[in-house]
């Protein structure tokens, strides 16, 4: 058994499970037993990165508590969004990309945030620093992580630091990024085998502003109307989810990984704040958001403000 | 008017004060507009520190919004710890070697604390991984830092990568390590010039445990009891600031730095915590702390602890 398991959100994204297995990769090449894990169901793309580069899927653990005392986080902070019992640990490191909140440790740690567009790009410095070096597997799976949080470069989150990144992990594993990121998001982007429950939770991340609580629940997708189409028995869902978690405002985003837009569907109580926070109508709980593709640059913020 | 302003924590130390000034360089350096700022008086060690290596006092501001609307913190990230209106400008980066808390942002930033013995040893690397030369006076400055916070490298806080940042420092400074500390933490630890008041804020930090306050307050000394003779008069302050603060708990820490060990003083109603806690008795309302010399390792993780 491990000592220390390296994990990344709950309804783990491509960064998520291809950090948590590069950097458990890193820490034990620096002398640590540790052990990526996954706290959810792996989706199309991720499966098509991990088939692609031969890694093995990092074992579902609910409670970590009772196989460890110690965690490494990465692609994440924020405890709502972790291990159910991430309390009964002790978080040893993060390594993350994304706002801090709802994170409190007794202790110092080592945590390592950037304003990039993904975690493995930090990973990327971290091999470096610690002059490790990035054998072709691990490369083409972080590789993977950042054309997909990136959208293939096209998402505002994308820096030039996650460019540079990927051109080199790419020569490193060997395929050409531009063919290969098409590929993996059109797999992630087939939805034909999905229930409307898979997708509610595919990627769907909660958060807290001010007393309020909303979730962001997002889908990339070839054509849109396959998922608006079903808009009725979305919201049967969604009203259960809302119900369920006490949530303020739940948004299902869909977004068109081609054409670089979104489609938002918007219920609960505080669903009238969204015309004023985005300047767009809402029609039959449904607003159009051109040019929105990040949840994290472009939705999170925006809510958090109007509710806080 | 600068953009940025780089700080350190209320009743700033050496780092806090030593580790804004040299990031401040280092940003410059860099092409951003940044300015170290103090948000509070210099002690005795600190101007030691300044005068040897010829840099100038950071300017003293209350409420940073009134000038930018970012600013860089460093040595702290805990919001009750930093400018009185924090809560108002944006926080970009956060350079630390502290427990996370009481910390939250809406955007992403860059976050990099490290379990270090001090804010100035992760500096040198940011110098090094940006590839910006540490010019003599900014290694002196880092490396009073070191000496400070690691106590001549006898804190069970300072690490091997402290040791070796400090010897480095110290080649570029042209100073001998060990004199030089002892002769700064000598100057320290000179509280003939200081007031009671002084020494109550000379180095005090308030932090929260579950929904209890308290503040632990530093002073270093080379004859303890030149103030622990005065525990009466000091009594009736520390009532005043458990009065002002609603503190459940005070503790005011004498550390010998010559031998290593402290003395505290502790009032609150919470002070029946710290028996048990430190496995020490406390008479008179005062307990000896033998090996004791870190507020950090030693002391806020054991109060944290008892009050949780």
């Amino acid at each position: 058994m491990s000592n220390v398991f390296v994990l990344g959100h709950q309804n783990p994204d491509t960064d998520s499970i291809c950090s948590a297995i590069s950097y458990a990769y890193l820490k034990n090449q620096l002398g640590m037993d540790a052990e990526p894990i996954r706290l959810g169901d792996l989706n199309n793309e991720t499966l098509f990165a991990l088939e692609k580069f031969s890694a093995a899927e990092p074992r579902l653990v609910k409670r970590v508590s009772e196989e460890v005392s110690q965690v490494i986080l990465v692609d994440h902070n924020e405890r709502q969004q972790s291990a159910e019992d991430i309390g009964d640990v002790q978080v040893i490191e993060v390594i993350d990309h994304h706002r801090i909140a709802n994170f409190e440790t007794t202790d110092p740690l080592y945590f390592r945030a950037e304003p990039v567009g993904c975690t493995a790009t930090i990973l990327l410095k971290l091999f470096k620093e610690n002059e490790v070096e990035v054998p072709a597997d691990m490369a083409g799976l972080m590789l993977s992580a950042i054309l997909s949080d990136s959208l293939l470069f096209k998402s505002p989150t994308c820096t030039p630091q996650d460019v540079a990144a990927a051109k080199e992990l790419a020569e490193i594993a060997g395929v050409d990024a531009a063919e290969y990121g098409l590929a993996m998001l059109k797999a992630g982007a087939d939805l034909s085998n999905k229930t409307l429950e898979d997708l509610m939770s595919l990627d769907s991340k909660e958060f807290e502003a001010g007393d309020h609580r909303f979730e962001v629940a997002q889908v990339n997708a070839i054509d849109v109307n396959e998922v608006i189409g079903r808009q009725a028995e979305l919201e049967v869902l969604m009203e259960q989810v809302i119900a369920k978690k006490e949530l303020d405002l739940f948004t299902f985003v869909v977004t068109d990984i081609l054409n670089n837009d979104s489609v938002a569907i918007v219920l609960g109580k505080k669903a009238g704040i969204i015309e004023g926070a985005f300047k767009a109508s809402v029609v039959d709980n449904r607003v159009l958001l051109p040019g929105v593709v990040s949840r994290k640059k472009q939705i999170v913020p925006v809510i958090t403000e109007a509710l806080s």
